[in-house]
């Protein structure tokens, strides 16, 4: 199959498919934590959100002559890897990850989309990384929570700090194999300074996330 | 909250789609155990699918004065219990859940629909209650399955059994409990004999979904 995608830009809807299509199983299982049905039907209208995101990606690839299955392949095991890492031990840690691990992403996926080429592939991209509802939803959860006990506090900025961790961790093992992708940042349109200020940029996001949680970062 | 609906019509949509909504959320934790990526995309599509019926039930009751959460309360135990007692170990038993379960499910269902007095809620049950793909995907894996190492036929067989039988102590407790349920049935609508040609027709199918899975029922 040949595309007129550039190999950066398909490994971009990879990745980004791969992960819509997990986060949308992740999602679905943790609504199996849930306390009460409406928290469930919260958590699982998100997940159901990012299975619609999942098949637009996957249609915009087929349409584009690229094959979905090897697009997502060379992503398989660092996202599962950072999912089997990060398992949620209740409805909490659950919601903090969907708040904290997906706002770190699509962060990191809308600057990226920023240097693809082809403009209905980055229309798209901007376009499946709108908000899903997560971020007021969550807050509201979880300071409900601390604030009915405010230890649980400690144990849940602990997690925050190791989603970060964990993702990073996988992010750098994306960056060493897969070149395109890195090139795409690094090459022509980002010297190292970029870097930092876009690591900046990633940093503050998520620190103001966790504020708003009512948690240190 | 007051509904022109019957309380036996209102059951009916609280079972229907809390049933709906778990199995979206077990469809969508089952696509993890996934053997490839394709075999993910199938599986999370039709959890979506069962989403979307949910989502269906919930505004639909919600339209008609309904309270979806109280609906939905009464049956979370016995179906929860119903999940909880029949985890698929791996992939197949998975698949064979997905089909011969909701296969039992959808039968029964589309037989109790029947004796709904409220056409737009009738017309929306028998809609949500088409096939979301299920059968031709679970025959399909499952037959090549057992093609490749008929050994598993055997254990694989055990395992229908074993979710007939889960899902009818699940209904008999939810028959004892929900007298306007039960009633809808048995009251003016069915006499025992007309009950035990029901019992004749969801057996009939069962076997021969069985079957056509190439397992013994």
């Amino acid at each position: 199959m040949t595309s007129r995608l550039d190999q950066a830009t398909i490994d971009l809807l990879g990745v980004l498919a791969y992960g819509e299509l997990t986060a949308f199983e992740r999602l679905a299982t943790d609504a199996r934590l849930a306390p009460t049905i409406s928290d469930k039907h919260a958590l699982a209208s998100m997940a159901a959100a990012e299975f619609d995101h999942y098949r637009q990606l996957h249609d915009h690839m087929v349409n584009e002559g690229v094959d979905p299955e090897a697009a997502m392949e060379p992503f398989v095991s660092p996202v599962d890897a950072f999912h089997d890492s990060t398992q949620p031990n209740d409805w909490l840690e659950g919601l903090i990850k969907a708040y904290v691990g997906d706002g770190l992403a699509t962060d990191f996926y809308r600057e990226v989309a920023a240097f693809i080429q082809d403009a209905p592939t980055r229309g798209l991209v901007l376009e499946v990384l709108a908000d899903t509802g997560q971020a007021s939803f969550a807050v509201e959860r979880v300071t409900q929570a601390i604030a009915a006990d405010p230890t649980v506090g400690g144990r849940l900025a602990l997690w925050g700090r190791r989603l970060v961790g964990e993702a990073l961790i996988q992010a750098q093992r994306v960056a060493v194999e897969r070149d395109a992708l890195t090139e795409l940042l690094v090459g022509g349109s980002l010297d190292l300074a970029g870097i930092g200020r876009l690591f900046t940029r990633l940093t503050d996001n998520h620190t103001a996330r966790m504020r708003a949680l009512g948690l240190q970062s």
